[in-house]
């Protein structure tokens, strides 16, 4: 059976989760650099950045790394949920004096489309990563085509089932601790979600494939958990979001050091697709999960205005504090610090 | 410091969770009998039956054993919440012909008290677990005047630190993936509950207690994992739900056995309190978390009659159907089995 290290082209099987919004490249380039999988999210990044960003990484390292992308089908705008949405949010456009017939409609994040795969060709990346399920056939063809290797998450057992079956290569099981999107894509019950402690062991029962623990691991002794339940490397986020390569906020950075970090939550007012980040002021007043917010990704821009407004004052009540439930792992240290002191939990033996 | 093992008086540092309704002395013992700490769930007993179980362990094993007691303030009954809950259920007490009229109210379970504590003074347990805070300053006191050491749930680090300052001897870190009743006391915000991953290693870091792992864990590479999280112990329930020691009814074990198994949610339907159990009819349809439902426990008594009749026609459409979010480990085996093959998890140093 092909290893996960093989799968990945690392010397360690553990992977920076992409956070878009959070870092680029260089985050990418010090993590793979440090034997780990860098990742590079590109779900917010226009052409010529993302094409700018894989030149970086090219030039940066010479180790393997991964892109990845969400692959939502992305919905018809409504004009009456972007009325409702915009009528939840005319109070705090008020008090910021925010003329709200001015805030641009759109998405703010695009899927995996043909266009990408096109200047992805150019690349080759050793590894691209999803989230909410895969592409279309043609397209992960087209992706598998240059040798890319192909992971994504589950957040359920069928969801883990169904990747297998469709031809990812390694799953990653997505825990409810985990910061920022979750990944499901078969149901959209939250009361679907697992633990990482629930979801892991029934996930590596279920498929043949390397399965890859995400959600709540912090540090060697998370990794070393994660490996005892089954996994066969790790997915982390969080503890790398202090890190100088990372592009984190002033704000976002004080609340991951402050005690508000103790307390996420699931919250679908910032993208409109559920989501863990720390409570703030917006989560606690219309949510965490609101109806009024419309669907993935047509949240973003109605709430767009009012994150800048605040953030120019120095507030982040209404910015995404993504985190997982477990940010005892971050600290101001390098992303390879991180990564070294991440990799004393795996056995000799991996 | 003083080891868990010496805490509880165990040759195993592994409790086997006390589940009211599921089990009583048969299974303490059983589990005592193998090493571990037996408990007997005291929350549904009458006094009558508390002495014949107590007597029954005594008479059964020479081990340490632990009783467990909820320990919430009951409510005011309100006729106005109490009508809310029958309007709600009306519709189903159609259906099975109930007469409503004819429902007694009533808790269904109390918590510890004077009277209580006065009844087990005669037996002065080893062990005393409490659920949902601590009793009194005066009961707790009188509870560790015969020497019973005395454990609590935490499902956050504040409730930790406070079991902590109030004389817990070691505390039960309960994640979001356990089965029955959440143990919350100091908020009733359900986005504040963690899973066992994020949980864990951060009441480890909190208190100076030995803290024990719960939630998720269903076999040894579950309490390895809790160990390599920082746990002292483990505490364990779905695990020995199946065993012939349980008192789990025949549509509970189905269920149990079945698909149905992988799909949990916290619910209040059955008591007021959230608490974790299959996806079954009345959860899909009310809830699972319904506003109709009354103060705990007072929402026991308006479905109590549903249930048995749903259950003599061989349904569990309106049963709780306790389990945890990995139903993995339960197998038809003895509890001494079960507790045998979960010892496999502890490292020898432990």
């Amino acid at each position: 059976m092909t290893t996960l290290k093989q799968i990945l082209g690392t010397e360690l099987p553990l992977i920076q989760a992409p956070m878009a919004g959070i870092q680029g490249s260089a985050m990418a380039i010090a993590v793979s650099n440090a034997g780990g999988l860098g990742s590079l999210p590109c779900a917010m990044l226009s052409p010529d950045a993302m094409r700018s960003e894989l030149a970086a990484i090219r030039a940066g390292t010479g180790k393997s790394y991964n892109v990845n992308f969400f692959c939502h089908t992305p919905p018809e705008p409504s004009a009456e949920r972007e009325a409702t949405w915009r009528a939840a949010l005319a109070p705090y456009y008020a008090e910021f004096g925010i003329d709200a017939a001015g805030i641009p409609t759109g998405p703010g994040r695009n899927p995996f489309s043909a266009e990408v795969a096109n200047l992805l060709a150019e690349f080759r990346p050793p590894v691209v990563s999803f989230h909410f399920g895969l592409p279309s056939e043609a397209l992960l063809a087209q992706v598998r085509s240059w040798g890319s290797k192909v992971l994504a998450s589950a957040t359920t057992v069928e969801e883990a089932v169904w990747l297998e079956a469709h031809g990812a290569d390694a799953v990653i099981a997505q825990g409810l601790e985990a910061g920022g999107h979750r990944g499901h894509f078969l149901s959209h019950d939250l009361t679907k979600q697992l633990g990482t402690f629930a979801l892991l062991p029934q996930v590596v029962r279920a498929v043949k494939l390397p399965v890859i623990a995400a959600g709540g691991i912090a540090d060697a002794n998370g990794v070393a958990a994660a490996i005892a339940l089954g996994a066969a490397g790790v997915q982390i986020g969080t503890a790398y979001m202090l890190t100088p390569e990372a592009t984190t906020s002033a704000i976002h950075r004080a609340a991951l050091k402050s005690e508000a970090a103790r307390h996420t939550a699931l919250t679908n007012l910032f993208t409109g697709r559920p989501a863990r980040g720390i409570v703030n002021r917006v989560m606690r007043e219309l949510g965490p999960i609101g109806s009024a917010a419309p669907e993935f990704p047509l949240a973003t821009s109605g709430i767009a205005p009012l994150r800048a407004k605040a953030e120019a004052q120095g507030s982040g009540d209404f910015s995404p504090l993504w985190s997982g439930q477990n940010a005892t792992g971050c600290r101001e240290v390098s992303s390879a610090e991180v990564t070294q002191a991440l990799a004393e939990g795996f056995p000799a033996s991996l």
